[in-house]
């Protein structure tokens, strides 16, 4: 009997935080270690395409996504990791489930929705500055997806559709052409943690808040002393579970340390000690990932051969799929 | 100094009769033949993909299609010819346009327009019955030319708007990572010829009046027999300019044997003895031709290895483009 796909899509995104690491990347790499599946993992860059045009944010993103995955966990012997650009299958797939999409159910997708309702705010044209890889990637996504045969899609929850988008595209197919793709399911995380950035907010690029996960010791050290504190003397008792260094410490400390940690709170520890013990454990966890990272940043071609073999896997996985559906809409004699 | 490219797209349309052959096929093969280039000649089976959901009709009609060519003159020593499904390359950079490409260039593409015309008329859904196959192929047809830097297109009128768009998704891409594609040109054969059908009118599928390609030796003179002519008596003179068998004579016979035709027509002819030299020329330029076609029919592993040499050659030369598009992209480190 042959294993459970799960397929993970990691979208180049900027400099990876500690919010992005706890909420998204640390569950992500969990559900490979915790069933037993064939896991793929894929840096969906092409679909970063769609709004990164410029060549040098681009080979930046794409090369140091893949780096902090490799940096922080992601084992390529025990899964499959590759490069999406690097699957040609997947494009292919892609025009022939283009066929069999109705043009309504792009018309429908989140973010091109999203796109028309900002147009129509601004009063211009509804599709002024939409692309047509914006408009059609849930198809490319449904490609993603399909081309494997994929049982479990972990996901955030504004990707719920492009799932269900992916089995509307396999059900047509199938209707048409017979019995062919299996029907995927997504898998979204309902207690995902929120982790308080610098000022108390959620971390966000978007608030500026963050700690990037790969700073220097003495960076990580400065940017955990910006963590917003309230003005209770330096003995006093404080409350763990309202504190947001506290929280952050939960996610990299044992259980022992995160209850001595929790006695030191009740019984009076200055901010500043408590900021320096954070960035101990912080710190003790990050240091050999971080000398990863930066050795692989500073040498893409490793990066290329371990993303270039997953390719070489992942395409040996796809291809008797692709040729299955090239029968059956009669490529062949 | 590189030769010009001339590269033709083929549709994969029903069986093939003498008008398709007269007016289209003839001038694109002469085209490679009268000018020093590198001449691409491609099944769009993948195009095809649009319209033709049933399996044995794609097959059919695909298959049909490159018997009918490589039949009737094309040389595959002499250009390149492959099918569109077998040159990955074109999928890949069609996603990659894609993000390049307005979603208001395709909102204004004639096909889609008039699909939107006939379901105003009908008064339901605008984009009732219409696919992102059919919505986004001027996209996939931009990569068919682009991938191989075309200087000429030779395309039917209705076809000019494509090779536009072509220029225009080059131009974006140009003007965002800088000159890479070449601009594609469009050429139209002004003095297409209007083969005459059965009945006089336009030879044409939708009037039922066509004569096929291949057909047998016996249906072929049954099918000449059908021609209508008018009621003038066997030994008058006729008018050999305004005669369809006389127009459908000029095009399969040496000037030597219109001449002598002409003079038949004036001196008087039967219309039953005309249609017997009309027969005659006809089949013998077809014999040869047909005992081809249903050879490679008969046996589509030929069809196939000729295709797919065609497709490695096609790739070869698409291989440095696509790299050089991937590096400008940002890609590659």
């Amino acid at each position: 009997m042959s294993q459970e796909i799960v397929l993970t899509g990691i979208k180049p995104t900027g400099k990876v935080h500690l919010g992005n690491y706890i909420a998204a990347i640390k569950p992500a790499l969990a559900i490979a270690q915790e069933r037993p599946c064939t896991a793929l993992y894929f840096i969906a860059d092409y679909h970063g395409l769609t709004f990164i045009q410029d060549r040098n944010e681009f080979n930046d993103l794409s090369y140091g996504i893949a780096a902090t995955w490799l940096a922080i966990g992601l084992d390529p012997e025990r899964v499959i990791f590759y490069r999406q650009s690097d699957v040609p299958e997947i494009f292919e797939l892609s025009w022939i489930l283009s066929c069999l999409t109705p043009k309504g159910l792009m018309n429908r997708a989140h973010a091109y929705k999203a796109a028309l309702d900002t147009n129509q705010q601004l009063d211009v044209d509804p599709d002024t500055g939409v692309n047509m890889g914006l408009f059609t990637y849930p198809i490319l996504m449904a490609a993603d997806i399909l081309l494997f045969q994929s049982d479990i899609v972990p996901v955030g929850k504004d990707q719920i559709q492009h799932v269900e988008i992916a089995r509307d595209i396999a059900e047509a197919f199938n209707r048409n052409y017979g019995e062919t793709f299996k029907m995927p399911n997504y898998l979204v995380d309902e207690h995902t943690a929120v982790i308080p950035g610098l000022d108390g907010r959620k971390m966000s690029k978007s608030y500026n808040n963050t700690i990037p996960l790969f700073e220097t010791a003495e960076n990580l050290k400065k940017l955990i002393g910006k963590i917003k504190t309230d003005s209770t003397p330096p003995h006093e008792p404080k409350e763990p579970d309202t504190s947001n260094i506290f929280s952050l410490y939960t996610h990299f400390a044992t259980p022992d340390q995160i209850e001595a940690f929790r006695d030191q709170f009740r019984s009076g520890i200055s901010w500043g000690d408590a900021k320096q013990e954070l960035f101990r454990v912080v710190n003790a966890f990050l240091e050999q990932p971080r000398e990863k990272y930066n050795d692989l940043i500073a040498s893409p071609d490793q990066i290329d051969k371990i993303l270039y073999e997953g390719a070489q896997k992942a395409r040996a996985l796809a291809a008797p799929l692709l040729n299955e559906v090239k029968q059956r809409i009669g490529r062949y004699r």
